[in-house]
């Protein structure tokens, strides 16, 4: 486990295409990979996107379906860029998707070949397949490949079960970098579902880096400028019937280059439930998941990042979290990048388990009127816990040419506001205001 | 018209319910009230909601529907006031309504008996009417009449074209003050109608007194505290209708005491209009009626609230102002506080005629499933403003303690947000887009 963090120089290529994600590379071979095969089931024999090539980004024209649509929603990221001066953490989201079913167990990100892997994308991803062979060992192409996997595993996950099919957009950052975006709406299933990856990369200014990180380190960069790479994949997904949960999830990485050399990196991410009516069964089977998931790797994760998500998913002024919580973490560096990476790893695995059995046992609940009106109402609580507190969403309206449609993917496709709403005593809505006043413990 | 302000000292008196507002005495009875007759058919013959008595506030509980309902919206003030350390100038909003109708025409606030003009009121005066009486020539008596003659008339008016009745909800302000908030909601012909009055008072912080003024002022306060009145009346009015717009105006006043007994006092206010599609006459009747009113009092009023309305209103991360706006103005204070208040009268008379004979136009006009869904996602848009950008929002919710059912009553019942929505060109959605992109000239 003694393992360093070993990190070279950026190296610009002449490629125009070539990802500029800082160089590094993290050497801990010695630290196996954990198990967390019980969520590695993936996908096969899915719909085949795109050759992996180096012409990738060439062929953005034909994936992207309009010019204007290609966005993506992980991209508070993007944002971020666009106006360093104003730079704050913005919320991207990172997650491995997987198909319910059971398929083949594989390690992917360690021993597959790169363009094979590439071949189950929703899209070409946003690097160039070359530079991403060429840097196999990096962090950011271990990372750029397991944030296109979830993406992939998930939003085929999600097909299955509605029947419809995610409008693919791709989109590029003017100032480095893209992302891919690929929503549903007004599915069978689903009113609006949204998974999105964002890789973009830059330079920062000194006060812009600083407030990346929610410890506000000051760092040091070369005539203020100091050269970066984020990361992520993002997902809200709000299903029609008031009897399946909301679901969120969101992982992600950075790369800060000092002017000294020293480089800077850490992981972010977190999943969370939000359902209209509680099912205890349900609450219990989404935390019990990412509770396993989490102790695989530091027996303070779950209770610390429980907190933690229901501490930042509060609906301040209406003294309510915004659903059942999961789990949020942020700034994560310790004990090593590899460690570190394997625990996003088995998170964004967990995103599959977690929510699709949800999805699958309430598939044919049936429903009043009066249900999804309360489903309504609670849509509106959403709508204003994205625009009156989320950081990345507050973020990227703020900064001048963010991508708006990928920043507000998130909203649902309807949300209700009755004026004075009060649950009956006693009633099923009553019991789910309840819990979201006082947050329980599920495990 | 060579008139001064004469303020007094704030006289306590022993009576628990008896309004503190800074006892002022605006002296200019020679200048003769303007026309404004045009907006000022009053209604007669209508609810009467309760009796002007100095009792007034001991029969809240009868008034109010129940406890938790008693708020109101136009308490993005009273919100203000329970964290006087993070004040900032919240909206509250003002607006004298009158019936459609021609009703018979009466100056009230200067010549009617103050027990006679609460017989119209929707609930007994947040004042008890005693100390209205004794404090009759005073400018927030004055005020908090034309607020609740204004809720009054612009809620009957609504009433008549509706069929329906507005719920009134009362309620007191722990620190001092209370309102009236009247809501009507899944009307006939209204979607969510809000129409709110608050009153309050109390001591500020210098920092919130400085931060209420638009215009910064430092001003000095006995050991660091402020006594202060606020009051005004705000509504936003959303029809099911898509070809009838949705309109929102807010008529405030301020009092603040410093430390030497000097008082400051100003005015604001403003109506603006959000049609879901444009209608070139109505838009041109809206602007037009506001002009007249406005020009009665200064020829710059007009233009300058007008551009004053567009940058309010405005969207940003959108790049589309909220409506096809009105007039917006703050911070009022010259040449005079009577001069004042008769252009804020003539604003809030404008209420009725500039809404009403836009809804009665287009009371018949049908309508495709379509045309709904491009109003849904208009009201979303609304919500975007309101929850993002919106100062008295963004206020009260940041206050503990802030009634919020009253700050977000603005919020239609029903919106939508569908990804990458882009109306085809040339249709009449693209050609509302266009206006809301690029504000027009209108009068």
């Amino acid at each position: 486990m003694a393992s360093t963090i070993v990190f070279f120089s950026v190296k610009k290529t002449a490629q125009t295409t070539t990802r500029r994600c800082l160089k590094g590379l993290a050497h801990s071979p010695s630290v196996s990979l954990l198990p967390g095969g019980r969520w590695s089931s993936r996908g096969t024999g899915v719909r085949f996107m795109s050759q992996g090539t180096a012409a990738g980004r060439s062929r953005r024209g034909a994936l992207a379906l309009s010019a204007a649509a290609a966005v993506t929603a992980a991209t508070a990221v993007a944002g971020f860029l666009a106006n360093a001066d104003h730079f704050q953490r913005a919320e991207m989201a990172t997650s491995v998707p997987q198909t319910a079913e059971k398929k083949k167990k594989k390690d992917y990100e360690d021993e597959g070949d790169i363009v094979e892997r590439c071949k189950d994308f929703m899209s070409v991803p946003v690097t160039d397949i070359k530079v991403l062979q060429e840097r196999k060992q990096e962090m950011s192409t271990k990372m750029e490949m397991l944030i296109m996997e979830t993406q992939a595993e998930f939003c085929k996950a999600l097909q299955e079960v509605d029947g419809g099919t995610f409008k693919v957009d791709r989109w590029d950052r003017k100032e480095g970098g893209g992302g891919i975006s690929c929503v549903m709406q007004d599915g069978k299933v689903f009113e609006k579902a949204g998974v999105n990856v964002s890789v973009v990369f830059g330079n920062l200014t000194e006060e812009a880096a600083k407030q990346m990180r929610s410890r506000g380190k000051v760092l040091k960069g070369k005539d203020g400028k100091l050269p970066f790479c984020a990361m992520g994949v993002s997902s809200v997904i709000h299903p029609k019937n008031p009897h399946i949960p909301t679901v969120h999830f969101n992982y992600r990485y950075f790369e800060i280059e000092e002017a000294d050399g020293t480089k800077q990196w850490w992981f972010g991410g977190g999943t969370d439930l939000t359902p209209v009516y509680i099912d205890k069964e349900d609450a219990h089977h989404f935390h019990k998941t990412l509770k396993e998931a989490c102790d695989q790797h530091h027996p303070q994760y779950y209770p610390d990042f429980k907190k933690w998500c229901d501490r930042y998913f509060f609906v301040r002024h209406r003294g309510e979290t915004r659903g059942i919580g999961g789990i949020f973490f942020d700034d994560l560096d310790s004990p090593n990048q590899e460690q570190v990476f394997k625990f996003v790893k088995s998170c964004a695995r967990t995103v599959v388990p977690c929510y699709l059995p949800i999805v699958y046992k309430h598939l044919s609940d049936s429903f009043t009127a009066e249900e999804k009106d309360w489903q309504q109402v609670r849509r509106g609580r959403y709508v204003e816990f994205n625009l009156v507190y989320d950081r990345g969403v507050k973020f990227g309206l703020a900064t001048p040419g963010s991508r708006i449609e990928s920043i507000l993917m998130s909203l649902p496709l309807t949300a209700r506001w009755e004026y004075m709403h009060e649950p009956p005593k006693g009633s099923r809505e009553a019991e789910m205001l309840e819990v979201l006043r006082n947050p329980k413990e599920w495990v």
